[in-house]
Formats: C-alpha cells, structure tokens, sequence
C-alpha cells in the first residue's frame, strides 16, 4: 500500500533551519526565565478526558483531539455505547499546570515559579499560520496572593521580550495592563446586570474592530436599554483610543486611580494594587517598552478574577502574550483555593515576527569544514582523516566527512549552503 | 466535579529536578552531533493511522494511541461502522523520518545527517521504569550507501556518550556490531529455509538469557532436525559467549573475516565492509569503549538490511542504544529506495543511569539571590528593590523577588533547598 507522504492536516515538519530558530529562542526563553527564579517543568501530552472537557470555557471541548480506549475497555464502551476516549491531547498548559500542582503541592516550593515550554494541540479548522499543533510558553507564579506576581510575571516577559527582539533588531512593544474587576464594575456600574456581563465584555473585546459606534450598535442590539448604554460607553469614552491613551498618558498609574473613581463598588485594594503593579512594571523597563492601563482590554478566558495583561507590537494584529490572575482554578483539582497568576506567551507568533526580520533565521556557525572522500580510500588511510576529523571536532569545529560525489560541483555548492567553508577532497594516493 | 490530579496512567509529571537532568543531557546530546553536521528536525506527533498501521512489524500496531475522527466525520464512521480513528501517535522516530524525508528531500541536502529528539508513546503495559510517554533520540544518515554511514554514527554516538557519561563518573560501555547478512547466511549454511529464519533469529535473540543449551532446545522444540541445530550452533561456538569475545579478541575486524568464512553464499564485500567499520570506529573511540564483533547480536526490527549495532553497559540488563542500515524503508513512503542508516539512543535508560551515580541531578547554579520583602514595604522603596534585582540578573544572577512569609525560616529552608545561598530581607524602615 502507498504510504502518504504529508504530514496529518494542520500540522507540519519542520525543516532544520526551523528548529535552529526556534531551540534558539527557546534557549532565550530558558535563560532569561531562569534568572528570575522560573523552574521549568513538564506535564504528559495526554490528559484524562474528564479534566480536558470539564472546562468552564465549553468552547474548547470541540477543539479536543480524544484519544480512543484501546483492547477489552474500547469493546465495552462500544458495546454499551459508552464514551469511547479516555484521554486527550491538552489544549493549552493552564489545565495541565493545575493538575500538576495539585498532585505534586506537597513537594514544591511556594510560591512556586513555574516555566512550561510544549507542544498543544487544538482541532481548529487549520489556516494560514494557525496550525493544529503548536508549541505554547507559559510562565506562572502559584501560591502568592500579592501584586508581587503580577510584577515578576510583567518585569521577566518584557526582560525575555526586550532580549531576544533586540538581538533581531526589532523595537518596542507595548504592556496592556487592567483588570477584570474593574471590567465588572464598570459594566455594572452603568446598569447592566450580572447575566449580562459575559455578554457585554464579548462585546466589549472588538471595540478594536468594529469601534465605538459598532460596540454601542451591537450593545443595543442585544437589549440594552439606551440610557444604559450611554453611560457604559461614557466610561470608556476617553480611554478607548488606545493610541490616544498611550501617547497621551504620562501617568499610565494615576489613570487607574482615576478611572476607579468612576465606578461603584470596587473592591478594596484592587485599583491601587493595579496602579502599584503599572508603576513597578514600568520601573522594570526600558524606554522602548510601553506599560498602559488599558480598561478596555478583555481576555477572553473566563477564569481571570483579576489582573489581566496582553502583550501586543506595532504592525501585527495580535497579541504575542497575554495572561491574568486566576485564583479558583486550582482549587478545582487541589480542593482548597491557591493564589495563581500567568503569562502565556505566543511562542508560534514570536516566531513569525522573527522570521520577519532582515536577520531572518540564525545561520550554522560558519568555519565549518566538510571533509569529502573518494571510495577507494580505505584501511590505514580512512582512519587517519577520521581521527584527523574527531580532534578538530574536539577543538569545537563542526566537521562532516562524506563520500565524494560524481557531481562534487554539486556536492560543496549543497554543503556551502548548510555553512561549509572549508573543503578538503581526499583521493586515494596510489592511484 | 471533582477533577484527577493524577497523570494519565503510565505518564509522568516531570519535577523541575528532573527537567534540569533531562534538558542539560538534551543539551549536551545537541552539541556533540552537531559537531558531525547532524541537523536537528522535529515532526509531528501525530501521524496517519494508515501509516501507523502498515508496518511490517505488526506488533506494534496494538500500542497505537489512536486519535478519534471528529465532527461530522466521526458521524459518518459511527454510522458506517468503519475507522473511527483517523491518525495516531507516533511510537518510534523512525516511521516519520521515513515520511519526513519523503516529503521534504527535494530540499533537504544529500546526504542528510539528521536528528530527532521527541517523545513516542506506546500503549504498553505500564511497568517500573517502564512508561507509556517516553524520549527517545535519534540520529539517522540518509543516502549514504557508503559504509561511511555506518562509521560516522558509531563514531559520533560514542564520542557523545563518552561525554556524558565521563561527566557523571560513568566510565566504559561496549558497543556490539554485527551484519543482519551474516545472520541470515548463518542459517542458511546451517541448512534453515528462508522461511524459518525470522522464527530462528527470535530464539538466537534469547541466547543471553536461555544460554546455549536454551537456544538448542528451542530450536529442536520448533521442529528444526537436529543435524541443522548442531551444524547451527556450532558456527556460533566459539562467538557466543560475549564476555570471552570481549576479553580475548584482540583483533575484532579480523574476527569478522573468520566467522564469514564458515559461511555459504555471502554478499560481495558485506564482511569486508563490516571489518572496516569496526576497524575504524575502534580508531575513533578511545580505550574506555569497546568494539566488538558480536554474531549474535539479532535486532528485533525486521526492516534492517544490513549493519546492526547495540550498546550496552556493564551492570545493566538493557541496551542503551541501538540501530541499523534499513536501505528498503524510505521507498515506501518516497517510492524509490534510499539507503539509510540509524542508531536509537536510549534516552530515558541513560538518564536511569546518570540518576544512579553520585553525581545524580546536577544542581541549579549556586551563588543565588532571594529577596523576601515585607508586604507593608510599597512605592518607591519597592522600586528600588526591583530594579536592583533587575541589574544583579542583568549581570547574569538568578534573583527572586518575594513577599516574606510568617514563617521566614521555613521559606529561607525552602529557598536553600533550591540552591538559594544569600538572602536580603527587607522591611519598611518608617515602622
């Protein structure tokens, strides 16, 4: 039988100047991650199907890849017409984070700084760029309760950020911080009623999109009385230019204040907390990084119950980061409630701005030598130019030693493009 | 719902003590072969489930993790009662290099050194140290026919291996090579068919654990006559006993001349070719490793052709590496033939191995920095801190920044545990 030759839909090889790149800002990652204290850790691929589908998101489930039982379990579940999958691939590596905790609590430090480099898989229907399995970067702080978290999560991603964009020649991105609290109270504020509130931050989140008029538009659309409405938008009437606002705001920690102060019932702490993590964070960073409260900035996830924070670049329309504190998930697996705060970062997406760039991917270390050799050298002579080969490999040189080729025209112009510099052709001398 | 914390059965969570073992061998595995122009790829971890399913193994099928259909086309094979699975994950590196390089040789050089680092997945029988997720590591040379392949993997695995394992005190190990012609022409001469000879080379496989007599009874049991056994037995006399091989041969490549003599009708050159091999990487690798001959080294995967080779370690029961030339594998999946040639390092036996020595886990970098500052410690003073972090890490020390905890000295034992040797403390000094 023929075999197929490509890879399964959404998903690709990856070709070794791929791999260079990315073991190459993968080892960015881990360095600048560890000088804050991060421990990577590392979960299995595969989760029970109970934790994947028990998510409080719901939109997820169809995008699980199942795993099937397998042997008498698959027979019976046929049989009775029972689930047939026990597991599935994880989705993300939040849910697999708490899983972990949960199970291993008792012999981990606390707080515990947690960095996660993996693959995730998603059954979405594949697209340019967007594949079906792809490698996620997640960093979280478990255990602490203050805006220390927050301000170590900010301050390493934008340090790891500043770091590799640098070395590509790219500069400058912008901090979105806020809250989801003060998303709540704002909406509640102007008249809305909980229920209401997962439908109007949905809303809410493509005022980049469809601007003021389409939020307004859409508000109205669903319900919403005008008066309502009118005073929602009037919060966010001077902040919702996120240009505006960043150009314009010296004080990106004094706007929380006084954006709060607007609002009905806060909880206590929450915007000075916010405001104390916008002035660290930008303390934290050069010029070149931009830290803005942004009230209008949503995440999607329902699980935030407080800071949230987006990473976004000039000239991409996306976010390349973006996490929050989600203190009651763990809770789910572990029984009682632990402090929990993470940044994801968009490591598919860094790669596709990098690839972007003049520098491009990072060559081969030139200085290489390929060492080509006729077949009729053999015995004593083969192995002087290989123990020739391994001592220049010993002094840290990359050396490959090949059969001569009929076209060997060919042979050094393939080998130059892999960062071959050096030639030597061996022949055998008795000829 | 109350979620499972556990992993899925036969999986693993990776501590961050072992993560720090596995990416430092990861690392070290990394630079070796790179230094003989081997090229790291990566492929997908799903693959066909026809691909999965066809090979010639068979065996291997049942150990298939399979991925169910989904949406409308898991519907339809309910309905039909036809596969519900459309891919798998892969169980070996090999399978999808075979399609990778199908796939991508146009543009990929020739010949193409590769290496794969990945997780498989198995559906075995989970057992101690036995897991159904594990790593395996995998260098392959395609379209060299030469027996320059054959050398260059033997002699890049052991320079590799002498690095790691001199690292962590480990000195010595034995790498057994052999020719799957030799075996073949073996029981051949000794009078077996062709078609009893898979059923033959599974009870040699045995002889280290069944012994000579083992073998012999195995064979007669099997309805072998007995002048055939003993005529077969008596080619392997004087080979079978791998200790006195090792200890008295002298001259291994001259060993290999010797036996194939004893043999009837034997590829032109396949024993020349097989006693340079071992002639040279003896001249590869220093004292500390052994090359021998070994005649009854069989290798359970029938796609081998020619070459095979094995290492093992003394005080081990297990290979730690093993592999093969398969010239016939690629040319089903690319249609024409393209030799090839492999060796699969045993990643999770030798990181068994390394957990053994004294040396066990290597410690994060010492000389770390916790600071534990109060919580009424805010504002500017907070500032001052973070940032003084941010330059210690900037001059290339881990640094962690948290908030004190009621029991200071719990958390300062925690932190020492972590490889944390200074600590500041920091109060609020208007108290």
């Amino acid at each position: 039988m023929a075999l197929k030759k490509t890879p399964v839909k959404g998903t690709a090889d990856m070709l070794p100047a791929d791999v260079r790149l990315r073991q190459h800002v993968i080892g960015m990652i881990r360095e600048s991650y560890s000088k804050y204290g991060f421990m990577e850790i590392e979960t299995p691929v595969m989760e029970h199907i109970e934790n994947l589908t028990s998510n409080q998101g719901g939109d997820n489930e169809k995008l699980i890849f199942k795993i099937m039982k397998r042997g008498a379990d698959l027979m019976r579940a046929l049989d009775k017409g029972s689930d047939l999958a026990d597991s599935g691939l994880r989705y993300d590596l939040t849910l697999p984070l708490a899983r972990y905790y949960a199970n291993n609590k008792d012999i981990l430090p606390a707080p515990f700084k947690a960095l996660q480099i993996g693959n995730v898989w998603r059954a979405d229907k594949p697209q340019k760029g967007r594949f079906r399995q792809f490698t996620q970067c997640d960093i979280d702080i478990l255990g602490d309760k203050t805006n220390l978290a927050e301000i170590e999560l900010i301050g390493a991603t934008s340090d790891m950020l500043c770091r590799i964009f640098s070395e590509f020649g790219i500069k400058g991105f912008t901090v979105h911080i806020s809250d989801r609290r003060l998303l709540i109270s704002a909406a509640l504020s102007a008249g809305f009623t909980e229920e209401e509130i997962p439908g109007v931050l949905i809303t809410l989140d493509k005022l980049d999109k469809i601007g003021t008029d389409g939020v307004r538009a859409e508000l109205i659309e669903s319900g919403a009385s005008e008066e309502t409405v009118d005073k929602y938008m009037s919060i966010y009437e001077r902040y919702s230019d996120r240009e505006n606002a960043h150009a314009g705001a010296k004080d990106e920690a004094g706007r929380v204040l006084e954006f709060a102060e607007r609002l009905g019932s806060l909880e206590d702490g929450a915007a000075e907390g916010l405001s104390e993590i916008i002035r660290c964070a930008d303390a934290m960073t050069d010029d070149s990084v931009s830290i803005v409260f942004d009230p209008t900035l949503v995440r999607g996830m329902g699980y935030y119950t407080g800071t949230i924070f987006e990473v976004t670049i000039d000239g991409y329309g996306f976010s390349i980061a973006g996490g929050g504190r989600y203190d009651r998930m763990i809770g789910r697996f572990a029984g009682n409630d632990t402090p929990a705060c993470g940044f994801s970062i968009g490591f598919e997406r860094i790669i596709t701005i990098l690839k972007d760039t003049e520098q491009g991917v990072p060559g081969i270390s030139s200085d290489n030598l390929a060492v080509l050799i006729d077949k009729k050298v053999t015995g004593e002579d083969k192995i002087k130019i290989l123990r020739e080969a391994k001592s220049l490999r010993e002094q840290g040189r990359t050396v490959v030693v090949q059969p001569m080729q009929k076209n060997m025209g060919h042979q050094i112009q393939m080998l130059e493009e892999q960062g071959y510099t050096e030639f030597r052709k061996v022949w055998n001398d008795k000829d």
